[in-house]
């Protein structure tokens, strides 16, 4: 963990900033390991200071590693303000302008705030050994309550009750879910954010199971697309493009590669079979220890895939008051092939 | 739910403020009923107006009531921007100054920006006769929770698995947890926001056990210290000093009094006892649709205390290495007597 913070402050050089400021609880765990509710860490060439509060002082003692922690008495931004000097870089994605406001007026002479947010998620893309290792087997997990899931069968059942239940087994498992499970039957399969719903899960349907584990705080992320039972001709072709197009996009991922290119590989397939606007949202996302974070895959995005980047892979087609098939893998980009995290088969599933 | 945008149209010719954007996501829930995870309330004299995107039109016309919805196509900030007129009050404490900039950018001409945050905050510390229900539903649960776990027993078992189990079954109650179930026994339970741990439960500890339910979005939060089995003199006089600090004061609460006053009514007889250094909290705290919110009971609150406010009156003394003891009550503010939500007893309670 210290090299995240020499990473931090090499990178603080060429942004001609003295000091960095990281207040994201989630970036300050990521640098230090520090997992309570109150904390902040001012990095600069040859400062790791971690910051927290009275309550959490045995906490930070037992997990924050390779930097300095000061328990901060009473006045919290005060006690940030006396330790930053010269251009002080900050998340200004996440401070608040009242915060930034009140830090300015206990500022000390010739320190200046700088809006330089994003360095931190910038490093948290490329993961390490250690993290790869825990993501792949949060995707593990999620995979084995996916299995239970489907042996107790989905038709029959309410959306909300398998999803509840799920969610549920992911706990037996020693798990949380990243994200409350999603579980779409039919024609509610079409709403891409579906909410799992009262409605019993028909013979014959389409269903979008999406759902993912956390372990020790990173996420992992996959989509499913089941049938209970023959699902017919058409549902079968809608759900043969997904596949194709999910199997385009896999074999377009390596370092080096646009984000925007692999979203076009999977946009492609579906656009010629002429469902092209059907396919309403980006192709993937990063994940670690949140479920989105970079780097994105879409049309829109300026990314470049780098190896050790965890990312997903999720074409879908949703047709309104019909249906919906989504597919999502979670992969590691690699130099040439990509590993994927994702066990499950790819072939529709007649599931009970 | 129309009475809330109402109040805050009300508010803002006092403020001089033309428009109010609520972008906090709490917010837009407590004044329209949305639930998902996008969208933003422009409120002013003669508008309600609830923007989200194409994800969410299907779900705001099922959730939201008394504002017109608008589902922005493209650009999000570009959407938001162009109806906004005039003097528009915006939630500083919660916009992040990126995104206050890249808003500014887009503003038309004589449009201004100004710093306005709280206002709803300061809408929801007064709960409606809905609000009260529902909080007192999930109390209920919550207490429910309570007899079921002490059903199996505290001695003997891992602090972490009764506070999972105990998650497991708010969730079976139809609940979900307010904050993650706090266990904490013997030397742990010094230690005021202590994790539940590995460590087993022994015999004659006291143990803290912290937790709440949610309910159709509403929280509940209360405390209650055990004993497994005979604690001895000393773990008795700490409790005994708790227990009538947390009746003095729920005996000072009514419409009228000061936070301030409140807090200052528990801490007395604990000064007086010689344990005003170990009880280094404040004594309470609104709770609703976040389980934090206004009013605060404690030293530096200005807050005065309203009918319809829900409050938590959770007085602790914490011996470092020895032992912790902390009562939490919830109860909803009167004119006169207050109306405790909890149900458990205070007198200490000895159980397996």
């Amino acid at each position: 963990m210290r090299g995240r913070g020499d990473r931090l402050a090499g990178a603080l050089a060429e942004a001609e900033l003295d000091r960095y400021l990281v207040t994201d609880l989630t970036n300050v765990r990521y640098l230090t390991g520090f997992t309570g509710t109150n904390g902040a860490c001012i990095c600069g060439p040859d400062l790791r200071l971690f910051l927290t509060d009275f309550r959490y002082t045995e906490r930070a003692a037992a997990e924050v590693e390779g930097w300095e922690t000061l328990t901060i008495g009473s006045d919290w931004l005060q006690g940030i303000a006396e330790r930053l000097r010269g251009r002080v870089g900050f998340e200004d994605d996440q401070v608040s302008v009242r915060l930034l406001g009140k830090l300015k007026e206990k500022l000390g002479e010739g320190t200046e705030m700088v809006a330089a947010g994003g360095r931190v998620a910038g490093l948290r893309r490329v993961k390490d050994a250690e993290e790869l290792a825990t993501i792949a087997e949060a995707s593990k997990l999620a995979d084995a309550a996916w299995a239970w899931a489907l042996e107790r069968g989905l038709a029959g059942r309410r959306e909300r009750d398998v999803a509840r239940a799920t969610e549920a087994r992911i706990r037996e498992l020693g798990g949380d879910p990243s994200f409350p499970v999603i579980v779409a039957a039919g024609p509610s399969a079409a709403l891409p954010h579906a909410e799992p719903g009262e409605r019993e899960i028909g013979r014959g349907e389409l269903v979008v199971f999406d759902m993912g584990a956390k372990l020790d705080g990173y996420c992992s992320d996959g989509t499913r697309t089941f049938a209970t039972g023959e699902p017919g001709e058409r549902a079968r072709g809608v759900y043969e493009v997904v596949r194709q197009a999910q199997a385009a996009a896999l074999g377009a991922i390596r370092a080096g590669v646009r984000g925007e290119d692999v979203d076009s590989a999977a946009r492609k397939p579906i656009g010629d079979a002429g469902y092209g606007e059907r396919f309403g949202h980006a192709l993937g996302h990063g994940v670690g220890l949140e479920v989105h974070e970079g780097p994105r895959l879409s049309q829109r995005s300026e990314d470049v895939l780098a190896p050790g980047e965890v990312v997903t892979v999720e074409p879908g087609i949703y047709l309104p008051g019909d249906l919906g098939v989504r597919i999502e893998d979670l992969v590691v980009v690699g130099e040439g092939a990509l590993r994927n995290l994702s066990s499950l088969p790819k072939e529709l599933q007649l599931v009970e």
